[in-house]
């Protein structure tokens, strides 16, 4: 079973209800509320599928279940506020074990202020599984949703990509703090945070905001040396961000950079994802990993 | 590990944060936000702990995850409105499967006005786990804690006790629309939903609230003809609400009852829980179960 598939099935039964004002499709649905509306996301993490206990440690994995639902909110430009925990612990586990989990959480939490205000624990027979649930609120430019970009808008990202599984997939800090600064000077038309992997992660944002693309193979940072283009392309877990700004929004972020940003390419019109290496433009290969960790 | 212990753990922890007027602790967090203030929780239900889908089908199991937090929301004098919903699908699951799963959430959903806004659909070799967190808005009287309870107070039960498993525990209804009528009249001092069973639940109504209280073991209304006094006690799963009232409240609750109610007992001064049965008073056995379905 194909997830977007069944997401698609989720969007075409979800009609427009009262109240949302961006239901499931995007990196966080957005509650109509005042002040402000509300950012809402939620993401499960299993032992084996997004991390293997005995190889990170248990602190880190906690932090990561934290991390990845932040960065879901660093996505829509928002502000964290709040998250809520459920766990599934295994049963040999012990309350110091336990402890250590809630602490990985909290450390990310309490470094962008966010309260973690309820919970759900249970203990079974089965691997950790780790949900949480995160709310935010927007950023001054309200919620900068996957669709929106046009085509000459220019595409950057936060960060190197590629090679996540290292390490950087556990230690990555969600780019709150980051996304904050950049809305100071401009408002990026459209957003998405890398965890599918960058082919796959613009062809999200791409298909949103019905535009194509060009990426410049030459201009993608990788992470390490010896990342490959392959890996910038299709390693999932970077939790970068890819941004879509205007021409004139892009040209003054080159000049003055308010944060270490990538320009990586351009939108196009038409649909298609083309990756430009040494002046030849060929089609973006497909790329990408179904689901994160193999 | 005792999860009482680990939850008191946390609440230890949780500093009072900005923006959170309840934390964790009660059946919902409660938000600070305009025009009201926001009702929050979260549930993670797994295969073998909660259900066994062999034995329940799919529909039911979504229709389980979905209620279990409704009623949470019921439990703090709510009205559900939005829920996100995580799962981890087994691996030979087809998209039909993931949708009746789905549909089960919907179907309950619906037929409350909740609006299911996000996701995060996973797969894996381990067994089904969902997790859903739900979020609503205060009754009339604002969120109904499981403090607040005094000595005097009557206690009433929303219905049968006992023998969930039976069935109960998949097709309950969360007690939304009882709780909304209920409140049209008298506003519950202290409530909590029964998922522990009366007897632990009972505990921590008092505990929370600082009383004791005495229940009438001929007043506790049996689901089923052949449940003992200990299954009314100590099986869990009931989801029906246990509330304190005032005396007068009580009453007036008695002589023209809004919703189905049970006068099954009195807050106490002091600390102690006590059954009386036939006129005699003894200790109220502690029962309950420490976790769901064995």
């Amino acid at each position: 079973m194909a997830e977007l598939e069944f997401i698609a099935w989720i969007r075409a039964q979800t009609e427009h209800a009262a109240g949302v004002a961006v239901g499931p499709g995007d990196d966080c649905a957005v509650l109509e509320s005042a002040p402000h509306p509300w950012l809402i996301t939620t993401d499960m993490l299993m032992e084996g599928i997004d991390f293997v206990v005995a190889e990170a440690g248990i602190r880190r994995v906690g932090r990561k279940a934290m991390s990845v639902n932040l960065s879901d909110i660093a996505a829509m430009g928002g502000r964290a506020r709040f998250a809520v925990v459920s766990v599934s612990l295994p049963h040999p586990w012990s309350k110091v074990q336990a402890e250590e989990l809630y602490l990985g959480m909290r450390e990310r939490a309490d470094a962008f202020g966010v309260s973690i205000v309820g919970g759900d624990t249970n203990a079974w027979d089965g691997p950790l599984v780790i949900s949480v649930t995160a709310l935010g609120e927007p950023g001054p430019h309200g919620p900068i949703l996957r669709r929106g970009a046009q085509p000459g808008d220019w595409l950057f990202v936060t960060g190197p990509l590629g090679g996540s599984l290292a390490g950087h997939h556990l230690d990555f800090v969600p780019r709150l703090a980051e996304v904050a600064t950049l809305q100071a000077h401009v408002k990026p038309k459209a957003m998405i945070d890398l965890s599918d992997g960058l082919a796959k992660d613009l062809r999200h944002l791409c298909a949103e905001s019905g535009v194509g693309a060009v990426v410049c193979a030459e201009r993608l940072p990788p992470r390490d040396i010896g990342v490959s283009l392959e890996a910038m392309l299709g390693d999932g877990e970077d939790f970068e961000l890819l941004l879509a700004v205007s021409p004139e929004d892009g040209a003054r972020l080159m000049q003055t950079p308010p944060i270490p940003l990538w320009h990586i390419g351009t939108c196009l019109g038409g649909r298609e994802l083309l990756l430009e290496e040494q002046g030849v433009r060929r089609a973006l290969p497909a790329g990408g990993f179904v689901h994160r960790f193999g």
